[in-house]
């Protein structure tokens, strides 16, 4: 299934005035206070967040997980799905992949059909936390941490696999999520178990290729419930420097404990060059992977209130990779993303309406009621328009979630491939 | 000090155009969709929000205080400056005094200033978690639950006073925090402190006008380190059942355990018919009493939803009593209550955008993904114009910082009071 | 697989003279300090704890599940292995049942395989919580909470099947855990979900049969993020009002939030009639279902220390259902359960040796230092020969863990049921 | 007031049968299982704890303070207080002083007197806030964080001034604990506080004398309440690294967010050779400050377990600094400071007796079960009797707390001081 433009148009059509409007009632005000908005379009636009492929189907908990209707069953429906949202959202133009469920069969008909879809391959996720039918050795008692070299070579020897799969497609970066760790007190070594960790990791380092990154995501638990060896950014952190300069910090946001200041880790790991990415989510009370945006927006904003600022003033970071790392229970996959990608728009808008000038002269003068009205004014404003005309500037649709179902997406992927279909993932 | 009626227009000229552009546009979408505007403005500016009279100074932590300046060092200079706050913000309305940090000398006098402020006096709110320098029996073990009966009947004895200063006064409610508890295991006998309590609050129940409620406050910890022996809504809900139907619980927004559904809470004792007030603040880690919506405004949203949804489908519930009960450690007080009442209202505004008709549609329909776009589809409204327009309409200010800034009232303060004096209160 | 008297008696042959030493010695300093040794034996070995038909294979998260060998793959077997762990700890003389995973084929045979195997059948447990294969309506959206009635009815009708299952084994009591929940703002009506709780529960309180009672458990989050309909102990108690006299709370551990005073909880409840079991298990973060006492070993005596005390000073309190509920994720599932028996039995003995008259004098006299060393003095002491001298009373071995091994019960097990078996269950 | 030798004899004549009995059984089967009871005697001997010059008063929190009687109302009165107490425990051989509240006076005397009651000059603390009567700028917005050059002066020099008070006494480190943050979004821009304090660190590291320690605490909040500099154990890792090696890492057990994992932090800084100081407390909710071991005497255990293991196999890092920073606000401060030297001790002793090469050969053999049999064998075990030992041998009481209320202790201090004598402290 494929959106074409003449539909993105005919949907359009409808809301194009209204739109304009206020679009222009709020370019006007933005404008008058300073606001240059045509390049906070062009931010917004180039702003491309990538999908895992994992989650594009139903997502479950231990207690079960009831499925959805018409998910994708290969790579390639995987792949079409991601189409059709950036095909409406224009702002998911990546996908990342999960191997091993995602490994191509074929690597050029891959690439052709995610390039006719406007999607870059972005980086690639190895998975050391289950054990796959063929291998050789359990990660039951872990794989990089593992006190048995066997099993660390194996689950090293997966990652540079996993490298040089996504080195085929097109990928520049490797996410590597450790959940090793341990479930009673006594089960694991600290030391051993982190040094273990160290020198896996630079193992896989070494069969980086040059203009390859390697992030390092950490988590506090879950699948381990008493601890976990990257259990903090701060071990993430001594990590990434152990390996080298193409290792950086990954934050997934629903991997802190509670009450975490989240931003100030983003802050300091840019002003160390040390944040490499992103996974995007939200939660209430622990990984719970929800809709970017759905609980606590506000620390969204935030987190992109340090992002604007560090990519503005911290050239010592890279380029940050972005992507949704979400678990879609009880709402239909694609729409959910669609609310997701709209949610970090949306805060990434309100972020780069904060003036920074009049942050820093307030912070200078210690007023921090002014710093508050600062934050805020950019925060209460509505930003809506602006995702709009930026869409619609790329040949998106003015109302990803009405446009999805306007056309009846969901039924079109049912009939093509039954009510049934189940998609790999968790 | 006090803002005369000629300040406040000649601030406001300056901003008239632009807030008429701002309003308009908005009002005019909003009644497209169906709004009723005028029937929300009118809801605005009949909310009115208790200011606690120890929340008026700087606040401080166990490790320190960092004074003000120009703070009132009476009750009347506390009115007086609620009375600033008012005319600005015209939804500061009502006073919630502290006994025995706020006796009034000259009950007449006191009443007069206030209506001269058109300042109520909202719930009275007793003291048994410090002692004071004439009382026989310590508060060090406890108060309402304490195991020695002389400490009970002084504890239930001081309430029964306060009750009799807030009668006075106009006073319509008590407010009973109980910080008693223990710090460490074995010190209490739980049940006996929930036995006592249970039988001080019906003693002084016993002791309320016939018009009057009794609010009791619940909370988890601080200043006790182990337990409290109203240690959650459902300890005050059973403790107010007990007493009878003018009891009632109190939810102060930061006394809940990380992670919790304040919301849920809210709704549930609102279907009980047990929902008798609010302090408001904001927190990220505990009971940090944080400026209202500075830290999780959607939480504040969500829980206006309920209040919305309560106050227009349970009858069952009274009258609610709403109070400002933050602590100003970095920011000028009034200031920082400006902002609190701002973000209030601003979440009161936000919930009344709420389509509640499409949302039991869509609940109905276990539409999930429409639920929140009709939820943040209100939140992402920028409702800034309306809170100006209640505010003007009953002769307030625009910008109630700017006009406090502006109109320079700290200064004024300090020259009247001097800039060392003190304010009673934690 | 069955363990014989004669290899009880042969495996503790070795051990009983130093037990008799370590048992002399300690009886004798407990006899000093005015202990009735003999009663504080006798309560160990009455106190019996059901174990979940669920629990005997491995346990896994949403990431995965690493197998165990010889797992119980039928009632009769999950029976047999809890047949295995009782005849060593003389503490595991229950079975709970999980309905629709333990339906049995044969009553009789069923029942007659657990009495000679000296095992009742405790509370009867429902699953509304996944959809079942011949189901026709989903819980996807809710069970007993649903907005659409026949949801409900099929829910309720399940429960009453559950009961129905459970009295022909000889059951007194169902358990009702409802995942029920939200996963976003909106999503649900807070009241309505627990108005249709409550009316759902009412209906399958009626189909109870006189002498049985429902245990209503609660839990703040998981499978649902972002509210729960029983969320916490004060709206299951609210239930359980509703209900009438035979509905009760049900504690499990892991079902609090962050810094939960989970004594003071069950000490409320027993004063007020409502506590009606327990699920032992341990956590750090969440539900973690850890071993019961491998976390947090101080709190569980805390617990027993108000258990031992409603126990003797609450007649208005029914009797308990004790039963653990564990997962097993990186041990052998009998040997772990074996770990929380002894636990569980040493946070009871422990509790047993508090001094109540002079816990009660040190509070009365408000004597803090004094209420610690009574709590810890007891809590200090190693219970270990009581817990050996128990177990031998009734027919046990000294120590069951290392028995489990020497007779080499698990290969025991792979032997008759194969290497690659899987219980049902989680 | 001082104890004399023949008090103690005389004390201990009562109990010294019981104890022989008690002792010498537990060393015989410690003995039997391969234990050197004289190695364990000898180590916990040598551990001495620091008492913070602060911790001898009454403590408080922000809603009021509860006095007590007969506290230490100069430097002198407070070492002899830990004199007392050092003389009862033979553990608190050392004093840890607060700059400004602890300046001598005589500095010869103040030494003189320390040396006669055996007492050591631990850390000395800095205290930058509070402000003083006499400084020329406010901490209020931060001190060697500021964005204000003179403020980070002042700052710096003020723990120049500390260091060098510490010099002439015999201290050998220096204690950082920065309250600086922020209490709202936007108030601090993250990395140039972090970068100001890196380099007034540096500043005041230059200042160090060649054979002292600068010990880096951090804490994730309070007294301020959105965001501190230095929030947790990376930051500070990362700051240490900055300073030089003889900057350390300072774990104060309260200092975490929730559910924090603290032993596996304390491991991980010994493997980089960077842990340097303890303090020990206890809490349920925050920074609660607690006796040790009243709430998580386990977790206190574990954490002694990775302190024994880096003590023995990490010579990379340096002798650690041990004191207790707790806060007395129910009990007798001397009451409770012995409660906590015990537990403690018990966790020393305890983590002693784990068999760490059996621990070593379980964790190989990933035998989890038997790794938690190891821990909890050595936990389950009352070493109370070693305790009683290794005070006797080196002169001190049998029961600590039995003596200071037999000696009648605080009564003597009451009348050689008065009732209402009040420390400096929090």
């Amino acid at each position: 299934m494929k959106i074409t433009t003449e539909q993105i148009q005919d949907f359009n059509k409808a809301g194009l005035g209204s739109h304009k409007e206020n679009f222009d009632f709020l370019a006007n005000k933005l404008t008058q206070n300073g606001h240059n908005v045509e390049a906070i379009l062009s931010k917004l636009a180039d702003f491309q967040i990538a999908i895992p492929s994992w989650a594009l189907g139903a997502g479950g908990t231990r207690f079960g997980r009831f499925s959805f209707y018409g998910e994708p069953s290969s790579l390639e429906q995987k792949i079409e799905d991601i189409g059709l949202i950036h095909s409406l959202t224009q702002t998911a133009g990546a996908v990342s992949l999960h191997i091993p469920w995602d490994v191509p069969q074929d690597y050029n008909a891959v690439k052709e059909l995610a390039q006719s879809l406007d999607i870059k391959f972005d980086a690639v996720n190895s998975n050391t936390f289950q054990d796959q039918k063929d291998s050789k050795y359990s990660y039951k008692y872990g794989s990089l941490s593992n006190i048995e070299k066997e099993v660390r070579e194996q689950a090293i020897q997966h990652n540079i696999d996993v490298i040089n799969i996504g080195n085929k497609l097109g990928s520049k970066a490797l996410t590597v999520w450790l959940a090793d760790g341990s479930c009673f007190p006594g089960q694991n070594n600290f030391q051993a178990a982190l040094q273990n960790t160290q020198d896996s990791l630079k193992d896989i380092y070494k069969g980086l290729p040059e203009d390859w990154k390697m992030l390092i995501e950490y988590k506090p638990y879950e699948p381990n419930f008493y601890s976990t060896v990257i259990q903090d950014w701060g071990t993430s952190y001594m990590l990434a420097n152990e390996c080298g300069e193409k290792a950086l910090s990954l934050v997934d946001l629903g991997h802190h404990l509670p009450n975490s200041n989240i931003e100030q880790i983003v802050s300091i790991l840019m002003l160390k060059g040390k944040l490499g990415g992103f996974h995007f989510n939200d939660s209430k009370y622990g990984d719970d992977d929800l809709t970017a945006g759905s609980i606590k927006p506000y620390a969204l904003f935030l987190i992109f209130n340090e992002l604007v600022y560090g990519m503005a003033n911290n050239p010592q970071n890279p380029d940050l990779a972005w992507m949704i790392d979400a678990s879609h229970n009880v709402k239909d996959p694609l729409e959910d993303l669609i609310q997701s990608l709209e949610a970090i728009q949306e805060a990434f808008a309100k972020a780069l309406l904060v003036d920074q000038a009049a942050l820093k002269a307030a912070q200078l003068a210690h007023d921090v009621i002014k710093c508050q009205e600062i934050l805020q004014g950019a925060y209460r404003t509505d930003v809506r328009p602006l995702l709009e005309k930026a869409r619609l500037n790329r040949g998106g649709v003015i109302s990803p979630i009405n446009a999805f179902r306007s056309l009846d997406v969901r039924n079109g992927l049912i009939k093509e491939r039954g009510r049934n279909s189940v998609a790999t993932g968790l």
